[in-house]
């Protein structure tokens, strides 16, 4: 029986949820993968929450240099999240050789080069599942399931709490500010909702999600963002009608060897398998030459089903002589021709038009002479002098979306660019 | 770089597949994973077909005996299909020490246990990625992604051909007959469609998902089967007035220790993740008891999708020192008391009556005295002198259920009992 010592760093939600698991489920993983895990330290400074949670107040620390210097210690699994002093304990960790395990998805996603390296250096691994969409096997998928793909495309929902909100905001009609709030009040968005519905989450995990889909260190400064917080619960329901659903979706492809990545809400087709993901569930949708396309579901977040993710790697981690490299991200330089400047996307254009004759037809003429070419209008019926006018386009560059919206906003006649979505397939 | 010989035995649609792959992606899968995989040996018969592919002629051979004794191979994929010569092949190569790879669910779900303990002699691995779901990294999860889960049920859509069959009976309103027609033509289905069609395919599957699921042996015959030949559209189309989808499902459960497996049509809610897995596509559907649920969408046939299971079984297991043990399948003996005798599901029952009065007072008098509760009555408008009566059960056991049944067919009034459909949730 190969015996493996683990540290805690931290006894948060999903540290006090890793706890629970591995002690209640020590003797199943010791019968079915044959390893003994045995937690041999925890860094917590709240002494209360250890005790809540039962745990041997003689293996409680503060000190870091407890874990480092243990010889008996090979797993590291970090909780703290924030960037320090996570960073520096993680470095200290894998420089003594020990392989990590972490669902820190914003200090990873900005370190990953110098973990690398300190990995390189101690011999260990790098862990992250839990990083990226809580229990959802998404990175063993990409690392140990998809070796045969060159992967194109890459679309997830991996935020609970957006795709909490807009599914609210579509099923009942109720608007962002009222949804923000509810979703405070169950605790599925934070005090200070800014990482979550600003879309920051969802970029380092697309980040992470996208250096792996494509072997290449795709930073979070490269990553197109763009949040919830200014969608109209109307475009919600125009979008319905035209037979799409709106869900805030980290994106990238790889087209010809440039890279595109990015993250913003985005209507997809309603009968698109990630358009019937709702509430806090969360999905992973990616294209490979091989496989085709395939889609992993499940919970997000949460004590236990992130915990899930984190011991999956605390095994699969413990089951390894030889722990993965991850080359690209020891690069030092990030290559602006590895990297598409402009991209290409069908839009959702809701324009406010006064009611005057020749205004559509001005708006489709810029279109048309920008080489725009519509998939579908809509105009709405007048409730006052003001209308809403709606267009959806075949894919087009962005740069040239941008230019022909300049020139539309200047027409006599056109109140207001009201919105502008993205469409994915 | 590890090098790593490969034999591949057969080179039909899933081998050709594979030996493309690996041709192709040969440099992709050194830089990426650190292994060369060269193929070493390729048993074929069919001269012409190793043409077409580009085989070197010199590497193709008809005697497993040059596989065995080249020591420079080390992992062996299968892709004759059907039981021998698969079976005595892989085991041949077991003992002698090689890993095997393969997709055939039929002789794999038959042969386990012998195939574990000639790997247990031998010192190889089993990888069976693609046996169950085709490119759907279903078996990686359950080994390699859930370790910390107690599996309390799975659920899958793990046959193309059915799904193909009654998503278009539900979309269409085409009965069976035509359906299973025109899957043959589109070389959906074979030309003997049983396998696939009275749910055998799915049995197998189901036989090692399961297995995998709750460690612990679930051989072929203690899997309750019955295919979708005998499905009605018209059954389909009431079911899907009361918000139902129907799918040939392979269930298992555990309760209380207790395992059920089965095969048969299953009426799912709409809102189902399963429900909208359409067409030939497959999905896996495991509820954890720290993951939570957890679902794994994608093609489940075709040379690619499931060349690319078997080219990342490869590649796991040329980067494994150890291989994984599945210590259950060496257990001679399958105990009576790990399985259910009962089990307990929601039921559509659909009745032909004459249209009498009382009938339904007597019919909806005998679930009541036998304790089965009713969700759901419809009675249809009659058209002739017979109606259609549908009823939907609350949760009961089978035999419970049965025994109602045939009370009812002996009432007067009660023309047949037209159809028996299992409801999950």
């Amino acid at each position: 029986m190969k015996k493996i010592g683990v540290a805690l760093l931290g006894l948060g939600v999903v540290g006090g949820g890793t706890y629970r698991i591995l002690t209640a489920q020590r003797e199943y993983i010791r019968q079915n993968d044959g390893i003994d895990i045995e937690i041999k330290c925890v860094l917590e400074k709240n002494l209360e929450r250890c005790k809540e949670l039962g745990v041997d107040l003689s293996i409680v620390s503060t000190d870091i240099d407890r874990v480092v210097n243990d010889p008996e210690i090979s797993v590291v699994a970090e909780f703290f999240g924030g960037i320090e002093p996570a960073k520096t304990f993680l470095i200290k960790a894998l420089e003594a050789g020990k392989s990590i395990v972490t669902a820190n998805k914003e200090m990873f996603s900005k370190n990953w080069p110098e973990l690398e390296a300190a990995a390189e250096r101690g011999g260990g691994g790098l862990y992250f599942e839990a990083s990226c969409a809580g229990g959802i096997p998404i990175i063993r998928t990409l690392t140990d399931g998809m070796q045969a793909n060159r992967v194109t495309s890459l679309k997830g929902i991996v935020n609970g709490t957006t795709n909490y909100i807009l599914s609210r905001m579509s099923d009942e009609g109720v608007d962002y500010a009222a949804c923000l709030k509810d979703a405070q009040a169950l605790g599925y968005a934070e005090a200070d909702p800014t990482a979550d519905v600003e879309g920051f989450d969802a970029m380092y995990k697309n980040s992470i999600l996208s250096s792996l889909a494509y072997k290449k260190r795709v930073p979070v400064d490269r990553i197109y963002r763009e949040g919830i917080s200014g969608i109209a619960v109307e475009d919600i329901n125009y979008g319905k009608e035209l037979g799409y659903t709106l869900k805030l979706l980290a994106v990238s492809k790889n087209r010809d060897g440039k890279i595109e990545a990015r993250v913003h809400p985005a209507f997809l087709p309603s009968g698109h398998p990630l358009s019937s993901v709702s509430g806090s569930f969360n999905a992973v949708y990616v294209h490979g030459d091989s496989v085709d396309d395939i889609m992993l579901y499940g919970r997000g977040a949460g004590a236990l089903p992130t915990g899930s993710a984190i011991v999956s790697d605390i095994v699969f981690a413990a089951g390894r002589e030889v722990h993965r490299r991850f080359p690209w991200e020891l690069e030092t330089e990030v290559k602006d021709e590895d990297f598409a400047t402009d991209f290409s996307s069908r839009y959702y254009v809701r324009l406010t038009v006064t009611d005057e004759e020749g205004t559509l037809s001005k708006i489709t003429g810029v279109f048309g002479r920008c080489g725009i070419s519509l998939a579908t209008v809509v105009q709405k019926e007048a409730v006052s002098r003001e209308v809403a006018v709606i267009f959806v386009t075949h894919e087009t560059r962005e740069s040239v979306m941008k230019k022909a919206l300049a020139k539309i906003e200047q027409l006599s006649g056109v109140e207001n660019i009201a919105a502008l979505i993205r469409v994915e397939e």
